[in-house]
């Protein structure tokens, strides 16, 4: 039997909903107060009316998961949860154009509709990077730099265990870091023109390779591909196709300086690389990391590089951290 | 008569002593417990000997000056000291070539030689940047980094009013952010090229300046100038010299790349510039805010950007605050 379950009907533990809204689905697990994961199930995201459902669908759920399992709201010692956009220390969320959501307290609308009182909001990238630092690929380390190489770039900067949110939920937007100032044919999401997550994402390795093999005829084993995506590109290199490997340097190039700008600001105790991108294994922390170091100081040398482990719980496992520190 | 002033012959207030350690000289303080200065003196700094007489000189003027005061011990809440040098979260120094120090603990050494069981040590740019956040330029906001324009360009990041030290003491390490990767002439000190203080140091801007001035012989008003220092350039930018105007936009170009490096990371509340160059007034941070404002996203712009306000005493009241924290 496990400890949090009912002995002679009294609950012995105290339980944590961890929660990951993501565009899509929403990831949610139930944890005891020690932070093992009991259960995890998902929902759907609700995005119609200004994502006016999405908080009320991801209250319900856990009010009936707490019901089916006889939990208590004083049982529940608190709720955590990443969102997908900017979010202040006090839990309030500035914007997030992906919910279709404008600027109002996460906390107290989850609060109001849970009846729980501890609810604790954080970015979703910096909430994964929590959950990786604490149970993932930065277990061990105190202060980690998480890099989602995913379609972009996202970040998170944790510094002794703590998420670094910023003036405006802003720190760690790493994938808008100017790693090309002279670009005049990419512009970025953001607005900006020479942002990381143009090269360094996995559209921006893409891109990078689509280029090279439609700019030249030479010989290459990407053409023999169906497609041509990050995993094809990460298998030629390793392959030691020539331009799979300019590609894959040339992404990792810029990654390599936009994480040398990092180093220099917060001198972190390593980088935990994940997303879609880091699934190609320790080739890429081995490429980024060559890069890295051709452009740090020697105080910022010999950095940890770790893959991140959690997938797609890291997310559930940061909001759970939260809601402990 | 001073609160800490002898009532009776009983010390009212508990003292701190607050040391900027430099290459030079060491700024010595003593502050009372609510962190005003009572009196501030120098010593010089003695360097012989791979600087094995730095600290106990140190020690000896602290307890020359409790003993002139009728200050005990016990009434001493803790000396608080910079250190131009890479300094752990424990207070070691991890090498300082300018004072001829190896790696030791600057924190044991100091309570052996003083009996005061609290010391604080920090390197000299982060405790310098608490100072100026604590009572100078950066009043009244949580989270600023400072950034020194000197011979160098130095840095500290300062988070919810405590310094961010990092793995190896180099946070804030911003004059070595790599802002020029394509840079094959200039080498900085710390053995890289395209390092920002090669370019946004006075000693930068004055070498911007006397380039363009050898590589033409366009009409400027610099050329009247007996010599061409950071005062000099500023002052005809400021008058609407051409050639001046574009020296100070390229130095301004660097930092304001690099500082939006900087902001991508921590997002700050503001920035605080400070350093020989930021005498020159209101005219530097504007053009630093100009350059730096286009090349952030839209999350990181507006930021705020203040002068020092505490010149040399900035270290030790940094000192200080690291007592108090």
């Amino acid at each position: 039997m496990h400890k949090n379950q009912k002995k002679g009907g009294n609950v012995l533990e105290k339980y944590i909903y961890g929660v990951d809204l993501g565009g899509t689905s929403v990831k949610m697990g139930l944890f005891d107060s020690e932070g093992e994961m009991l259960e995890k199930w998902e929902i759907v995201t609700r995005k119609e009316n200004s994502g006016e459902l999405i908080l009320p669908d991801i209250a319900a759920s856990i009010n009936e998961k707490s019901k089916e399992k006889g939990i208590g709201t004083e049982d529940v010692l608190g709720i955590g949860i990443g969102v997908p956009g900017p979010i202040t220390e006090d839990g309030r969320v500035l914007k997030c154009a992906n919910l279709g959501w404008g600027i109002f307290s996460v906390a107290d609308k989850l609060r109001e509709l849970t009846g729980v009182e501890k609810v604790k909001v954080g970015n979703d990238a910096n909430v994964a990077a929590l959950g990786e630092q604490w149970r993932g690929g930065g277990r061990g380390f105190k202060s980690i730099v998480m890099v989602t190489l995913g379609t972009g770039v996202g970040g998170g900067v944790i510094i002794d265990g703590k998420i670094l949110t910023g003036k405006n939920g802003a720190a760690g937007e790493i994938g808008h870091l100017t790693v090309n100032p002279k670009e005049t044919r990419l512009t970025c999401g953001c607005g900006k023109k020479g942002c990381l997550e143009q090269y360094s994402s996995a559209s921006g390795l893409m891109r990078i390779a689509a280029e090279k093999l439609k700019e030249t005829d030479r010989p290459s084993t990407l053409r023999q591909c169906e497609q041509v995506t990050g995993r094809e590109i990460f298998r030629e290199y390793e392959a030691g196709d020539e331009l799979a490997t300019e590609a894959v340097e040339e992404f990792a190039w810029y990654l390599g300086i936009g994480l040398s700008h990092v180093a220099a600001v917060v001198d972190p105790d390593a980088f935990v690389i994940g997303g879609g991108i880091s699934k190609n294994g320790p080739s890429v922390t081995e490429v980024i990391k060559k890069e890295y170091e051709k452009n740090v100081m020697f105080a910022l040398q010999n950095k940890e590089f770790r893959l991140a482990e959690l997938g797609n719980d890291a997310g559930m496992y940061g909001a759970v951290r939260m809601v402990l520190n």
